[in-house]
């Protein structure tokens, strides 16, 4: 539809963006369902500037907000929902009646993505890899709001690592082992467990047939999420499908992200499958 | 085309800005010549912020101002035209590397208006009625670019009028005439005047039968221009084609002004006809 004096505005806040696909599944979504909205990607180096922006320019609804502003955004809000308050960064902005509020859907979406995948997470043993934003997210997703019973963190930033584990404990009820990314460590983390997310960037594109996973440490009871989803089939997923585990791709835990952005700004379920059609697409 | 990381933002600055037929024309522009970008509109209350986010939001290519934000924009730019800056007003602002730059095509609009109606203004006497923003505009337009030998100024508000003529003979060099809107003053007004351009709201729909120039004064040598534009023929357009004047309707000032606009953003030529059929089809 062609944009008119109601149409509502969506973007993205970071630096740089223009590798982001977020306006692609955005937009093919607003598209689909006819939201007279669009999604557009801003550059932005004076955040304290934009957000003065977001909040007096009307007709906007809502923001993505990525790196480096991901932490750096909360004082210029006036609402945190709770998981996001304790992970501390927010990759949403909803603005409600002139009021901006943050959430993470890094944390949402990666829980939606195992749920979606048919994992029951309630009392289930998880390993965490890696210590940084995303895993911290997906660390209070699954502490807070998916009932887990243990969190194993691996990562090979010990303070980072320690930090982590202390707020968790501090701040919700799960049981937290810390482990440095040692094979031996690995070995004894997925002992018992149910559930790998693999959080570090290993693996990426043009990197992609490395892995900081052992294949000989999986087993096939093991469910394997990986959040990498460049290339879609990441040296993990493939050592992880020739083991015969359960896995779940990056590109699920990326939609997913998007949906529940989309949801929280539309208020209408997302074509979910548009959105995956136009993600698949692109790395295809 | 489906905006993508690249698109460039324009929209519009205003309060209220829900009636606006910029986003219509501007964006049936950019999608006839392919041009990456989307105009939106902006209610604005608070000017000061939306400025701060128009700097800080990269992919902003320009905006357009309007009502109530004219003047007030001005100390939030950068560099200021200088016939805006003289007429101390902007409706167009556009971003350059950073910088924003003011400028104001409701006066080159109306001069465009008048010169793609095939009239030559060098050295010809000119009326204008009404001495608001608009006649401010198309005043210094006429008197700093188009080589006009003399301006009647015919307005109700003696102080404003005044004002007007004041500012004109201290920074241009055309002869300024000042008159009251009286039926007398007119016919003086009309005496040896090529180009009337009627710069008031009478005769704007609903009020579709009024004017305030009375018919009997209007002889077929003048030249009649009228700013309103809606509905498309006003009374006085009306009784100047009856009297056999060359018309130029206020839908032609309200086109070159965005032309102007657009071209100013893209450094293309606009597609004029889109955009005159987009403005005709939503008054017909």
């Amino acid at each position: 539809m062609t944009p008119n004096t109601k149409t509502q505005l969506c973007g993205l806040l970071g630096y740089p963006v223009e590798h982001s696909l977020s306006p692609a599944i955005h937009n093919a979504a607003f598209h689909h369902l006819g939201v007279n909205a669009v999604y557009l990607a801003f550059p932005v180096e004076d955040l304290e500037g934009a957000m003065r922006g977001v909040r007096a320019l009307g007709n906007v609804r809502g923001f993505s907000v990525t790196i480096p502003h991901k932490v750096a955004v909360i004082p210029y809000l006036d609402d945190i929902e709770s998981t996001a308050r304790h992970i501390g960064s927010v990759n949403t902005i909803v603005k409600e009646e002139g009021r901006l509020i943050g959430y993470n859907t890094d944390a949402s979406g990666a829980l939606a993505a195992l749920q979606q995948a048919g994992i029951a997470l309630e009392g289930r043993r998880i390993v965490l890899v890696g210590t940084g934003g995303a895993a911290r997210a997906i660390a209070f997703g699954l502490a807070m709001r998916a009932g887990i019973a243990r969190l194993a963190l691996v990562g090979i930033d010990a303070d980072e690592r320690a930090r982590l584990a202390h707020h968790l404990r501090e701040r919700t009820a799960v049981e937290v082992d810390e482990y440095s990314l040692t094979e031996a460590a690995l070995a004894r983390a997925f002992d018992a467990a149910d559930v790998l997310v693999h959080c570090t960037p290993v693996g990426m594109s043009p990197k992609n047939t490395e892995s900081c996973i052992p294949k000989h440490l999986l087993s096939s009871k093991l469910v394997v999420m990986d959040i990498v989803y460049n290339p879609l089939d990441t040296q993990l997923i493939r050592d992880a499908m020739d083991v015969g585990c359960r896995t779940i791709k990056g590109l699920e835990m990326f939609l997913h992200q998007a949906v529940e952005q989309f949801e929280l700004w539309t208020g209408q379920p997302a074509p979910v499958d548009v959105m995956r059609a136009v993600l698949e697409a692109h790395f295809q």
